[in-house]
């Protein structure tokens, strides 16, 4: 019964004349806020849009993207954030598969403009479009059960897919947020991740239903996210791990008072010890906690609270338990739960369940069954529910027989001093099926790391066959998607050219 | 798509071996809570329940009370709680008009034996009934917009009502109190308040989800509370003002350790700020607050929080802001919001919303407009939110054509350093139509006490027609109901008697 017009007006009614966005230099208090996404929602409609219409946002953080992201679903349209790291093909695709009747976006949309009716390009003609109309009453006929958003994603693998997820969805995991990472009026939350993945969605609601701050970062830049941080007193951010890298490094090198900062939280990826060690020393009024999910679970299934004190603890390489409110259960093929620490699928369900995948009822079927959503991850969980990821399904190595988690061998490699970043995965072998392969970035200073060594240092801390048998030394970052997961399949198509298997 | 079955399945995956309840001596682990529902509820069944069909308890917080409270429901069952202070006919027809198939009660049932088919007595029975049982699976079959529990409530006036609160609805509200009151693992909640109003629901659904321990007290005495806090390192509880008096006083008396206590909260009725005052004193760790709802809205409304420091601001008078997730308006007859500062009934809406009253569709259509609580209480809003409750719309006294709001006038008699309780309202005046009266209990040593002094004091502060015109000594306490609202029906109908009005 709630949607999400009911932040805005929440925040409205204790906290109008309190600063909700800080976008640069410019500031809109939650009065101007409500009243900008209302006014939006009249624009839209005056384009000619009806309930249910999709419109797509294709930009940089900011105050529009969040007027957007929050306004265009109050009204009772369905808001599709594009990823801005996709080629311009991928994003036609998500235009025309969704329907998108309308393209707001920051940069010259190019041949995306004759997939869509309208484009409304932010600046001058945003702010006139918003200008030019009277504000609409949000809310009013939208239902919870009603689509707020389609969230265009292909994980690393496979084509792209349009989420679908309701109000209530999206609502539904701001309380799994709020009750394990309570906001108050006070937090002020630096929207360091791009707003256009789903764990937006996390921050966004959550700040605004608890009339707190949000400070937008258009590009991340660890300097620029600092200087914020210390200007605006930030309390709470949010990133994958290879920026709370960057962060951490930054400070140690230059430091900025971030004496503000209250909670570090991070996802997307698993996280190596070394890099949670750093953000420790970095941030020492943090705490630090990691989240897991996916964009099908509205993202959250899992927090790991208090990671300072685990450090050290084998629970550091969890990613928590359950959010209050999902159930995470692990299972082997045929659905049934396995005993604490053995190793199956994580499947999840809960009001935070994605309706469905657009237009692609085979997907949605084998992605949900009876209401569960099978994650494709693989992961253990302890006596007192710590989820363990030990892989991607699709990113287990099979070598002789024997399976290997990449991660497991990852995370050896990332404890070398001269590892950067390192992804394994399974290359082509005829003696055993599948190798062990490692891709290796060194750190500055150690260009001319020989792979014998590295090799040598696995085999020397895990067994044989789970040491990589190559590895390429490469003097680029590896290639990300959006969210910042290593696209391994990048990494992993040379080696399978030719081969019928296994290229996803 | 939750229900009451999630959050002890939840405790049970990440604290199986918690403790969950202690209740005097004993004390059940979460495995053992999570346990004896399943078998509650398969001996239930085994007496012929299915479905749907009501399960009264009648007895003092404990173990039990707890179980029943919550397994029932898990169970696909409905539980109706009985207020222990009501009188046999009272709870006679609370049985009838339910329906209710089984009587779970710590004392003999009485005349009560002949309205239900079973009567389970507590001890022995009881167990008997768990033990010969084999635990079923809790929540199978079980929809969220499932009735949970008929809550009878006469409030102050009128005859008794079941409300029905369905699945969502109390869980609803658990996110409610949680998001603004957060609890976590380590929190230790002493049950102090009867379990039998729905307030329970606050403290129950969700230190069970948070995986906390339950401290039961069977009946209310403030030394006990305060043995049992320095006992078990309580850190939150829950009561109406008196008891919250009652509290202060003991421990300003005769100090018990606790320093564990961070959140005392309270509700039910307005509170004299004097007792905030003496609050603050006794527990100076423990933040205050203030929680103001009905059983209507499963229950709460509006969360005043961080009294403490508003304890000498006007604020301290308000009863919150509405919680995250409920919308609270203040509105005039039509229904129309009216603007900030003006007295109006106070309606809510939100998932937290009751269903109706059970078998009274009347009465609902009445309470129940729109999806709208029509609560009865008169009050404002200020610029930011915060609520003020100026009466009880049926407690409005009208003297001379003027209206004079009940709570304003006990307040002034409140800042007199006589009178320990007072409760004012209208009775019949041949020339005003009413006139303000007030009883006033004094404080020990004050019996003696002048009636003109008081009403003298009065007078110099508040408009003369809003003093008392008359004022009786009462050497007893006020009478209250359940949940500790003073019945100022029982004081007001003797003045009433042979009238035709008013008499509530």
């Amino acid at each position: 019964m709630n949607t999400f017009a009911d932040p805005l007006r929440h925040a409205r009614l204790v906290a109008a004349d309190k600063i909700a966005i800080i976008d640069g230099e410019s500031r809109f208090t939650y009065a101007q806020l409500a009243d900008r996404c209302a006014r939006l929602v009249a624009g839209l409609r005056g384009l000619g849009l009806r309930k249910g219409d999709r419109v797509a946002i294709l930009a940089a953080n900011g105050h529009a993207f969040l007027e957007t992201y929050v306004g265009v679903p109050a009204g009772g349209l369905v808001v599709v954030p594009l990823n801005s790291r996709h080629a311009p093909p991928e994003l036609e695709y998500a235009l025309r598969d969704s329907g998108s009747r309308v393209l707001i976006t920051d940069r010259p949309p190019g041949t995306l403009a004759g997939a869509v009716e309208h484009v409304v390009v932010l600046g001058e003609h945003y702010e006139a479009l918003l200008a030019e109309s009277e504000p609409v009453a949000l809310g009013a006929g939208v239902a919870e059960d009603d689509l707020a958003g389609l969230f265009y994603t292909g994980g690393t693998t496979g084509a792209s897919k349009g989420v679908m997820l309701t109000h209530r969805n999206l609502i539904a995991n701001t309380y799994h947020w709020l009750t394990l990472v309570p906001q108050h009026e006070n937090d002020v939350f630096l929207v360091a991740a791009p707003l256009f993945h789903a764990a937006g969605s996390n921050s966004v609601l959550g700040t605004i239903w608890t009339a707190g701050t949000q400070v937008t970062l258009p590009a991340f830049d660890p300097g620029a996210a600092l200087d914020l941080i210390a200007r605006h007193g930030v309390t709470e951010t949010l990133g994958v791990p290879t920026m709370l890298a960057a962060l951490a490094n930054e400070q140690l090198e230059r430091t900025r008072d971030t004496r503000s900062l209250r909670m570090v939280g991070h996802g997307g990826s698993p996280i190596a010890t070394e890099v949670l060690r750093r953000c420790c020393d970095a941030f020492p009024t943090a705490e630090l906690i990691e989240v897991y999910g996916a964009t099908e679970l509205s993202p959250l299934a899992t927090i790991l609270l208090g990671e300072r004190a685990l450090v050290d603890h084998p629970r550091a390489r969890s990613c928590g338990r359950p959010v209050i409110g999902g159930q995470v259960r692990v299972v082997d093929l045929d659905g049934r739960t396995v005993p604490p620490g053995e190793v199956g699928e994580v499947v999840v369900s809960g009001p935070q369940v994605m309706r469905g995948y657009w237009n692609k009822p085979d997907q949605t079927a084998k992605a949900l069954r009876n209401g569960e959503y099978w994650s494709g991850d693989l992961g253990y969980m302890d006596v007192e529910g710590y989820l363990f990821l030990v892989d991607r399904a699709k990113d287990m190595i099979i070598t002789g027989g024997e399976n290997v988690y990449s991660t497991e061998v990852e995370d050896v490699l990332y404890r070398h001093p001269a590892v950067l970043e390192a992804a394994v995965f399974g290359v082509p072998d005829d003696r055993w099926g599948e190798a062990v392969h490692a891709v290796v970035v060194p750190r500055a200073g150690h260009e001319d790391i020989d792979p014998e060594v590295l090799i040598e240092f696995c085999r020397e801390r895990i067994a044989h066959y789970k040491a990589p048998r190559g590895i390429d030394i490469r003097l680029e970052p590896l290639p990300k998607s959006g969210p910042g997961k290593v696209l391994k399949r990048e990494l992993r198509a040379p080696f399978w050219k030719g081969q019928d298997r296994n290229v996803h």
